[in-house]
């Protein structure tokens, strides 16, 4: 089984994801933060084809619209089934997001479940920040 | 009943909320902080018409006057019957509290009761930081 | 979908689920102890057919033989498709890993997260204790 | 207004509370514990006519049937008018809950929030254990 | 100044503290706990003649009555002045509160702010319980 | 009796304290820290006339001298029958410390115990930074 | 490698292990309590060869000698390069110590690094109790 | 220098220590608890002639007196130059405490810092419990 | 043997270590974040021989590739058998983990386990940040 | 004997201390960080004679040697027997520490148990940064 979530999390760039509807902000003048964050995160490992947790942290300043949180649980939910590396999510998320509401800036955080002993947090954010 | 609650929420910039009263400050010379936290606040979710409850932080470096804390609490107490969205809230307190008391710079936090999984917090302040 | 979730459900405790395996216990002579707990648990919930999460607390005192933990791991994977609540689910794990191990006593409990507001815990014990 | 509220309280035992809907319990030949716990509670303080605040747990074991939560949740909305002593509310909330879901047991803990610097929680089981 | 305090509370027993007073407990018919706390405590060091700080947690089974909380506040303010060794202090509260509200039962305990690098913790109960 | 306190506050900026005592610094060539922290200090709510509760965090950068322990902590009980605002204590404090020790930076922060469900902190530091 | 590990751990009850010192209790007619915790032991697991980490938790009441403690770390570093399970580890280390210092009784825990996101705590006692 | 600590320490039972005084207890009908807790305690290893560091937590029911707090310390002091083991030590305390106030009886406790990785606690109780 | 341990750390510098796996980072155009931290390594103390624990921390920006978590946990298991300064093992991993995926940058951080009642972490990051 | 304590701080800058021992820094090429923290810290109050207690964390960057634990815990050692204020403490520590081992950089934070209820902690690094 773990063959076909190897070959699934190649492309990872290009997977089709769910929709995340969004709604519109009144304050779209003020720059504000808004923070969600979830403990109920679930996807595949691409090597073993066994469940990986997370947690995952989400930061954005909104522009004109807000993220509609039903909507932004259902997105989540479409990885329960797929196969993809913790490095790779982060930035899978960060892509999707950013094109659905088109923030001001965001940055996301995943702090996966240990695995051999090893605990794994990756983080990413937009715009990018070079030092 | 939450068809009203969403009317409601719809025009929240124009909504009326009570008057927080204030005191004379003797030290209006200097520039200090004044820190404010409760987490006894309950507003109405406009989707369900369920309550929602949530902690709120609040910063303000006072200019000639300070938050009178009674009238404050009976002024958060207004909105037990509010339907709100929790991005709109913290603008609308900022607004509100800002108008009050005119002070150097403010910072309001408002930290939600998770729900369906996730935790949302929502920070703006006053005046605003542009990166 | 939620109806055919709320379907399997009714006849959970004739629900066929996978095997544990076990080994032997070099020290079946002694009663002592053993704790499991696992904090990466998902089922789903009859009602909604989204998503539940749970972290399940497993204590014995193994007889002739202790449970395997990959077999384990596994049979708690299989409830990632399952509808069930939880007050069936900690009745059900009780059934299958007292039938699998024999036991001299087992105490399980399941931290659900949070719905609506509300936390649920349920635990059950073989044999019972009653007051 | 709190006079009113002074009133309402006088007669806690007659006050007529909304239903609370069950279900049936498939392992009621087994006796288990189920613990529910909510953060997200308000009622008005029966001298002031202002909110309280309270986190409420409670602990039972079912017999032919168990709370069903969202009703659970509705029922606990009532009180957000109901101006009562916290001493009477845990009362109130176990001769509630043990009519409508006849446990084999049940333990209510509720944890207002300080007042005045004091903290205030209050205990109660069915049945009675007498020392 | 510390010997008029060493000298009040050489009769610790007799001395007259202000009155507290209670309410009509609703369900006397039913034996449940409340219990109180507050950090805001403060007394004299008889030896010193300086203050002394702590937090005091009390529970009770209420029996006809209950006790009010603003004038148990203003009966704690009474020791602001007084001399008292903490070993006193707990079995003077306990007498006190016994008095007025002629509990089932009642515990209470005082945690003093450290002095000199030992930190001290009284409690007392009633009815006694003799091992 | 509340009127009386009201009355002294007025004036606060004018109120004569007590001496704090110093010590020479042996290295007044070097910029260190010291911090200060009790958790051990009450004054009078100058509204109702009843105890506050606080605790009291100092830091600074000594001079010359650096300050005495036991005439601060004597300072502070003199507080313990002197009406006043949190937001105006912080500033008397920083006034009357600074004018005692000349120290090369000093930072108060005093965190009040909460009052009606709102926790207060205010801070105030020498010299001022403007932003 | 697994291989040899798995075979050494056949014959655990039998495996030689190094003496552990003891020293002369001069208080052997009381019966007190030594508690010995150590969250530095490294054993390996005899089914992948790889080290699995541990604390340990050791609680005796001493007759005529107390356990040396270190011999007991140069004991507990056998361990380093021994295959072994879980289970069999606590019942190992408590014939081992029960036969060194004879004490009036002894528990030890053994509190495992998760694997594959199950934790393992394990325990025994001697005497044992039998209910 | 470690030899002459060792000499020391092997008459520790007849070693000599400083008198704790005493006052007397108003309440000596009432059995009620005193908690004495310090973690500024250091002795001698009398293996090393280096120093160990503790927390002491100490528990009595008063009979006739109270054990006085500055002579308690000066007792504690006392043991800054002398090697004992932490055995040896709860029972020496054990000892001189109960001697000193004849308590209804005594718990002692001492929570040593960790040496090479291992941590020691070590009770004792009076009278002696025995099962 | 603590003698063999000595020589062998001298030259620690040029120490043949275990190679590192990688694998094709597909977000090579976005500077992000990867945190790994474990709490299962061992080492060994070039002075005693015996065994030190730490807690490993290690965060980076992949560039074209990302750290194997696998053989990244084979390399630490080399370490098992290695006597080497704290002070020279994270400089030492930072070389080997720098040399084996090139990354943006990178910062090791090493938490040994408390020796002599004195804890020590070392931390080093690359490219250097002179001040 | 508070007197000899108090005459001999006064000259606390000219006070001989124990050495302290260094070893050959591999990596003096590569700025990185030693922490190094002991709760295990005794010294004299020169006011009272008795004993004070502290944590000890210190901070700073090699050159060409790194402090040898060893030695430095006995040069803490020596500070058992000498009276001497907390602020000139950190002060005397950075001045050894740095002369031995002629860091990039130094920072000591010493956090003294608490006196009279109020907790001191003391700062200093090197070289000095003015603002």
């Amino acid at each position: 089984m773990s063959s076909s979530y190897e070959g699934r999390q190649k492309h990872i760039r290009t997977l089709k994801t769910p929709e995340i509807e969004v709604w519109e902000n009144q304050y779209a003048d003020r720059e504000y933060v808004v923070d969600l964050t979830t403990d109920e995160f679930t996807c595949i490992c691409p090597k073993t084809g066994l469940p990986d947790f997370a947690t995952i942290h989400i930061q954005y300043k909104p522009m004109k619209v807000c993220i509609e949180l039903k909507s932004f649980k259902m997105y989540l939910l479409f990885y329960r089934e797929v196969g993809i590396f913790h490095e790779h999510l982060v930035n899978k998320l960060l892509d999707d997001l950013v094109k659905c509401c088109r923030p001001r800036c965001m940055k996301i955080e995943v702090i996966m479940k240990p695995r051999g002993g090893i605990a794994t947090t990756v983080s990413a954010e937009y715009p990018q920040k070079r030092k």
